[in-house]
């Protein structure tokens, strides 16, 4: 009975290549949404999930808890009352959707919108995860570019033009304007009114990815494009997995019941892990508002020694900007540095990286851009990390030439 | 910037009905694999919770903890070592992997296997989830009868020659072989390995579906079919829905690691929910053994609760049998009851059931059966519930002219 069985010919087409065996975590972990682990909140967890258990725990028995199937209502009325005060966004609980993570929203709309042969619109520069799952519906991807204030009206409003001119209405704009994903950047007010206003015109929806908009250093950022259309046309999805933790897979989606209803017929899942979402629930009512400037704290600090560390081992060879928040560093590198083969050569190293390419439409535009996460490695680790980054480097690329001002050759 | 967008055209071509809102749970439950909720160990969930947090909090930081993508290690290692002594299974923690339920071990499967215009066997009478999904990918699906012992030998091997003449490779044989759903059947051991020796010689797989077999009031059953095969040719998927709690959505597929790489390619969610993995094995590590005879204690009795309250309130008009295990009955009514109206106007006296052809591909067949859960409702609900079912199936069709040995007419 136990003869090998070659299962090859039952494959479905088109099957992706099997994963490799995971072999632990890179030494010098620059990729990923990873988190600070010393700002995992547990004695706070320890405390929610005891209460919230001694509580509520028989519920755990029912699919979906008492709270059906949009998930579990205390973490929706929460949600309902921060995205007002944090993001303008006025809405029920009953039109907040939670998710297995932002990606099962991603996956949720995308389903919902996108059949082989659409158009979407893209920032030029963008979360790489969105490009490969667009990759898989067939869809054509036109991006946008981005100046320092995120997605660039005019060359939206050309774009929107042209393809009317042939005829063709997007499905929708991507847009992560809060905290862009790689470049940082946030859109002032007026432009998120245009696009609005364009969206509106073109008769598209706009799909707003806030997942990164906790982590801002000043704590104030421009109301969500969702608030500012009052909710029409737009669908806003959002996460706990880079204000709390992201193994908790917590995310949620924003939208008027109309097109929530749409969604959640879509989602045949059974429900999405009750105990995070009871847990979370339980914290963040009376936590969440103490908890991320702390984490802010750290984090800032850590974007300021990795852009030191840079400094110090590429001098001029390195590019990049000061992010008013987030997880990332976008940087340039001269032009000869392929970062596509820099990320073999670092990975080797025991460096990880997300090459320029992953992220971007452009490939050539980003092919000496690299996007480096500045989370979870401590600060030690980070400054060890770049310097084995460029000592990499310099040995494929032959830059820097200078590291800490001694000439390099 | 406030009137309403009319999102309708950017829908893509298929998409289902909206989802209705939700209005609680009806007051007689007897749908869904909804569980006993005394039986919830809350306590030692706490425990559990409070443990691994304090131990291992920090590394909900990153995707995945500390244990790749197959999900968080201890409690794979629980799953080997539980899975070899109750099902036989030879794994090791690398040939499994955590989903998010079973149902999205059944749509990665799905994913891995079927494109449109595939076939696959399936149990007559099987579970309805199983066949709306499979409806989704378009797929030929042709079911097998059953007989007391699960699915017929004779009945696949035919259908196998059949379809073999016909030029036909069948992707897989889906089956639940203990505590078959909805019949309630256990498959004996000799059976399993004919199937074994037919899916070879036909060349195709076996989808083994175990989620309610540790729910078996002796706690003896046959060894798995993945066990018998030594894994070969075999993915085999579980849960802990129904010996713990569904809310938590924790499953798992195990399969040799060939197969398993291949699936795990397909699964891009960045990991199942950490906590409920973590808070599972810490908890089934200790207690999951003495756990599960306490539930089928409570689960057969509630059983019996419900096949007296038919007798009384049927009488001769139910069939049904004595199942060995699980949370379901099904249940045999007169011929001229259609259930699919049953169910209709059940709803509108607050009792929810399956209607057979919901949950069979043969829907003639199926037409004047139901599936009855009876593990959520306590056992005065399951009394009054049946009393309420018999009035409407009285009002509606006729019958039963008598309920408890009072002639109604």
């Amino acid at each position: 009975m136990t003869a090998p069985f070659d299962f090859a010919p039952l494959l479905a087409p088109g099957t992706p290549a099997p994963a490799a065996k995971w072999n632990g975590f890179p030494k010098y972990n620059f990729v990923g949404g990873h988190n600070d682990a010393d700002n995992v909140p547990v004695e706070a967890l320890v405390e929610a999930a005891t209460t919230v258990l001694r509580r509520e725990g028989p519920t755990l028995a029912t699919y979906g808890l008492n709270s059906g199937p949009l998930g579990y209502r205390p973490l929706r009325e929460f949600l309902s009352k921060k995205l007002k005060g944090h993001a303008g966004i006025e809405c029920t609980p009953d039109e907040i959707l939670i998710t297995s993570g932002s990606l099962q929203g991603l996956d949720l709309v995308n389903t919902l919108l996108l059949g082989k042969g659409d158009t979407i619109l893209i920032e030029k520069e963008t979360y790489g995860g969105a490009l490969t799952r667009l990759a898989k519906f067939g869809v054509n991807i036109v991006g946008i570019p981005l100046d320092d204030d995120g997605m660039r009206m005019d060359a939206l409003k050309s774009t929107l033009a042209e393809l009317k001119a042939r005829g063709v209405t997007p499905k929708y704009i991507y847009t992560i304007p809060t905290v862009q994903n790689p470049t940082g950047s946030i859109m002032p007010v007026e432009r998120r009114k245009e696009m609005i206003a364009l969206a509106r015109e073109y008769k598209t929806m706009i799909f707003e990815d806030e997942c990164y908009s906790d982590l801002v250093w000043s704590g104030k950022r421009p109301p969500s494009i969702h608030s500012l259309a009052g909710g029409e046309g737009v669908i806003f999805v959002g996460s706990f997995s880079k204000s709390i933790a992201p193994a908790l897979r917590v995310g949620y989606i924003v939208a008027k019941w109309g097109i929530l209803a749409r969604i959640l017929g879509l989602k045949q899942d059974a429900g999405s892990g009750a105990l995070e979402q009871m847990v979370l629930a339980e914290f963040c009512t009376r936590h969440f508002a103490n908890h991320v400037p702390k984490l802010n704290k750290t984090l800032s600090h850590k974007l300021q020694v990795l852009r030191e560390a840079l400094a110090e081992q590429f001098g001029t060879a390195a590019e990049f900007g000061d992010p008013p928040g987030g997880i990332y560093l976008w940087v340039k590198l001269p032009d000869n540095v392929d970062t596509l083969k820099l990320f073999q050569a670092a990975q080797a190293a025991g460096v990880a990286l997300n090459p320029g390419p992953e992220w971007s439409t452009d490939k050539a535009y980003a092919r000496s851009r690299l996007r480096l996460c500045f989370a979870n490695p401590d600060p030690a680790t980070i400054k060890k990390g770049v310097e084995v980054l460029a000592d990499v480097c310099r040995r494929e690329f032959g830059v820097p030439l200078r590291s800490s001002n001694v000439e390099k050759r």
